[in-house]
């Protein structure tokens, strides 16, 4: 920068030569884009993205891929055609998560209210943290929060979407951890006595993650035992108490789990709190997962006692299929914990002399700065469907677990892990040449070697995807997770049929 | 759940009874609505969006807002033209980001390509994990971060794209401590010396948030004292590392500021790092807001040294528009440590025997699990804009900001806080009751209570947005950003001329 004049003589330069591509400042140009970007959308991400006869994968190996796609970013702009291209290629390489046939992970489908939600919210393009900028959504993700509240059993209380469940599990320890030693925020760990938090061996793995990011150490997690449905045994976790206690720790949360993340297991959260409740521990209630059978009044039996809790991780981008990311943290605390945990006035953003209640300038409560807006969504969505609707979908996919689980038992070659009691279903497929084997010395390590074949020939044929893991001692079977709500009986059938005809020479 | 026969039954009879208005499984239907939706943002969002002769906002108060919205959640559902009319709604209460004339934080505009990288990011709604569910994000990551390292500096490195720039800077820290102290990783802060870091008093403040969130506490944060044009001084750096050193703390990590929120000012990387290098200290620069000045040969000087650093925290969600949330955290590291560091190895997810090269499963290298697509938005844009068009942006933006300079210099009632030397400009309108009494003695105290005035009267009025801010010991002055693409110089004179408009009576 040199002397203004001479900046000032560029800029009128500049004004008058863009470059020749740019469509900043011509609206006419900018809509053309959009709807025919629009409209590759809906050809394939829509229409043949959710269509059972098209492919759930394109698959191709990583260096193909790379090429097919020319990914190098340059110097020069491309035309609009090689950029509509460009668009396509994107979208067909993709994996379609809203496809009937993708069972790969705990969220699939695509919700079309949802979707509007998410294209109004990517239009709209601002942030959480102001009623200023973002009068909607701030006013609109209270009222998500309470009905979601609610539906835990609470009539008040606080909560904010985080950035995933991870995040929000660790704002769970983060407000535990303040609401005992208030001191931590300003002094650090190094000031308080060692701590120690307490989870079964089948929680998230972020619980751990979240221990060491907030300074704690994976060290701090206790890890209690499970029974053999993966769900938390109350008598280990009062047995690691006193031995964490007696060890000098000072116990502080107890992290219950609402759907495990591989068995879909719920631990008996009454149980849980009593044991809480007796040695004055905060509950978290990691339902990521399992949050969303709250809505069905058939299922949610498998969450009593989630009332009792002092925060719960709730992601409905999961089983409501809300789209990634919307991860509530609700809180039973009326004492502004959340602000007083993470505030720091910064006084730029949250100015105290403005002309409206500062008080729905929410932002100061989060660890974030700007933050995405994640409850239009699950709003829209749920105008739509009614809470009738969703409980719909939640006992639909229960139903369709349980054809599941009667097609598993009547089917030669199909064994399942366990009763499941959610819409997890693990079992193996046993192909013909080790079954009736299960005596033989080396079933296990065989059977072990089948889930990854049979996933690489769906994939490379690109007709399904399923998850599959070893757990504990067990050999790797596969994961089914019944949570699209497109999904119909042909599609399980499919699911059967298809390992069936990948694994017949096995 | 009483037994399978039952629930079988159940689900027969569910199968034949969807609710009345769902849209699962009626891909006619689903196009038809999305097509309506899509249609409304067009018009509302894009359309009058960026029109300056619309409303930037649309001011309600709360309570009425509420009552527009009728936000709460029901259990039934609602007909398709009653869901239109809400996300018009939506739409038209809600602040246009992309408007000419919002100039309220450190981003603006709407960049189509970015937009249609968006809606397309929503509609295949994956996980940034594995290669599996997101095999062309993996490898277009990987690219723009590439990209983005080069134009620091680097030709080897690694990094991730973070929600938001407090959390790339959390990472941050967290990567420095645990390069120093592995074993914090496992036995956590206890473990370790007192740790101090050291950043400027003008620096964002997620370094304070972070540092409480990370268990580090507030008190381990060592201001350093900055200039008046709100660089860090490097001697006070200096004397700061004696002190805590002195006090029996260890100091570990220095973070820069390029671009400060309030001054845009731009810390000396060069000196700091000098400071670094001689102390052994890890060198973050949180280049969250100046970061895509490094896409201009002009102005790129202002980031002198940052090769130097260790890490660097960059959101082109930012200046160059590319829609929230898009925020690399860049490192200079090549010995995995995202990944020593956060790493769980959850075998659910990163299976090893995965007929694929599992070092494409990038998700063990973040704290999260679930993780948004942030790339696509951002590699369209470029591939569309080029990196020249992206630099001309920058340019222009810098070209208007003297152009804005020089008319606040001309016009009466203008006063600069200071030569900006970035795209923020910050400035005092005094009114016409105020002018040639800066001698008397509530001055100061009357020109606080201007700008919370004209921020009023031009929100309700609805004709731009601009922050402001008190600052130290300065009374509240208004920050403008030059930032939207789309900006030209009338704008800026409508800028001026609004501020004349509204405060002419007092």
């Amino acid at each position: 920068m040199k002397n203004g004049s001479t900046l000032f003589a560029d800029f009128t330069l500049m004004a008058d030569s863009k470059p020749l591509r740019t469509l900043d400042g011509d609206p006419v140009a900018v809509e053309a884009l959009l709807r025919d970007v629009f409209g590759i959308v809906v050809d394939e991400a829509i229409r043949k993205g959710t269509n059972a006869s098209e492919k759930v994968c394109e698959w191709k190996e990583p260096e193909e891929l790379k090429q097919l796609l020319d990914l190098e970013l340059q110097s020069q702009g491309e035309s609009r055609e090689r950029i509509l291209e460009r668009c396509r290629a994107v979208i067909h390489y993709s994996v379609k998560t809203g496809h009937p046939r993708f069972f790969n992970q705990l969220f699939s489908g695509l919700d079309p209210h949802a979707l509007a939600g998410r294209i109004i919210t990517e239009s709209l393009n601002t942030s959480q943290y102001t009623y200023e900028i973002a009068p909607v959504f701030v006013l609109m993700e209270e009222e998500v929060l309470k009905k979601l509240r609610a539906l835990v059993g609470w009539n008040t209380g606080d909560g904010v979407f985080c950035p995933g469940g991870s995040i929000s599990n660790m704002y769970a320890i983060n407000l535990a951890r303040f609401q005992r030693y208030p001191d931590c925020k300003q002094r650090g760990l190094r000031a308080l006595p060692p701590l120690a938090l307490f989870t079964s061996k089948e929680c998230h793995y972020s619980i751990t993650k979240g221990a060491a990011f907030l300074g704690l150490g994976t060290d701090s997690v206790r890890v209690v035992k499970a029974d053999e449905r993966g769900k938390m045994i109350p008598e280990d976790l009062e047995r690691q108490i006193s031995l964490a206690e007696a060890e000098g720790s000072v116990p502080f949360l107890v992290s219950a789990t609402s759907g495990t993340t591989v068995l879909g297991a719920f631990d008996p959260l009454d149980a849980i709190a009593d044991v809480c409740q007796r040695h004055g521990l905060w509950l978290h209630v990691d339902a990521a997962w399992g949050g969303s059978v709250l809505l069905s009044r058939t299922h949610r039996h498998l969450l009593d006692g989630i009332q009792r809790a002092d925060s719960v991780a709730w992601n409905p981008h999961k089983l409501l299929a809300a789209g990634l990311q919307c991860s509530a943290l609700l809180l039973r605390d009326t004492s502004n914990l959340l602000k007083r945990c993470h505030g720091s006035q910064a006084s730029y953003l949250f100015q105290q002399d403005k002309f409206y209640n500062v008080a729905l300038d929410t932002g100061d409560k989060v660890v974030q700065c700007g933050r995405r807006v994640d409850c239009l969504k699950l709003w829209l969505m749920w105008k739509a469907q009614g809470g009738q609707g969703l409980e719909w979908r939640i006992d639909q996919a229960f139903a369709l677990t349980r054809y599941l689980v009667e097609e598993i038992k009547k089917r030669e070659g199909f064994e399942l892990v366990m009763e499941p009691e959610f819409v997890n279903v693990c079992f193996w497929f046993v192909p013909p040449s080790l079954r009736g084997k299960k005596e033989s010395p080396d079933y296990s390590q065989r059977l072990s070697q089948v889930a990854p074949v049979l996933k690489e020939r769906m994939v490379k044929k690109g007709t399904m995807m399923i998850g599959y893991q070893p757990h504990g001692t067990r050999a790797n079977f596969f994961r089914m997770v019944v949570a699209n709500p497109i999904l119909v009986q042909a599609d399980i059938d499919f699911l059967l049929g298809e390992l069936e005809r990948l694994g017949q020479d096995l």
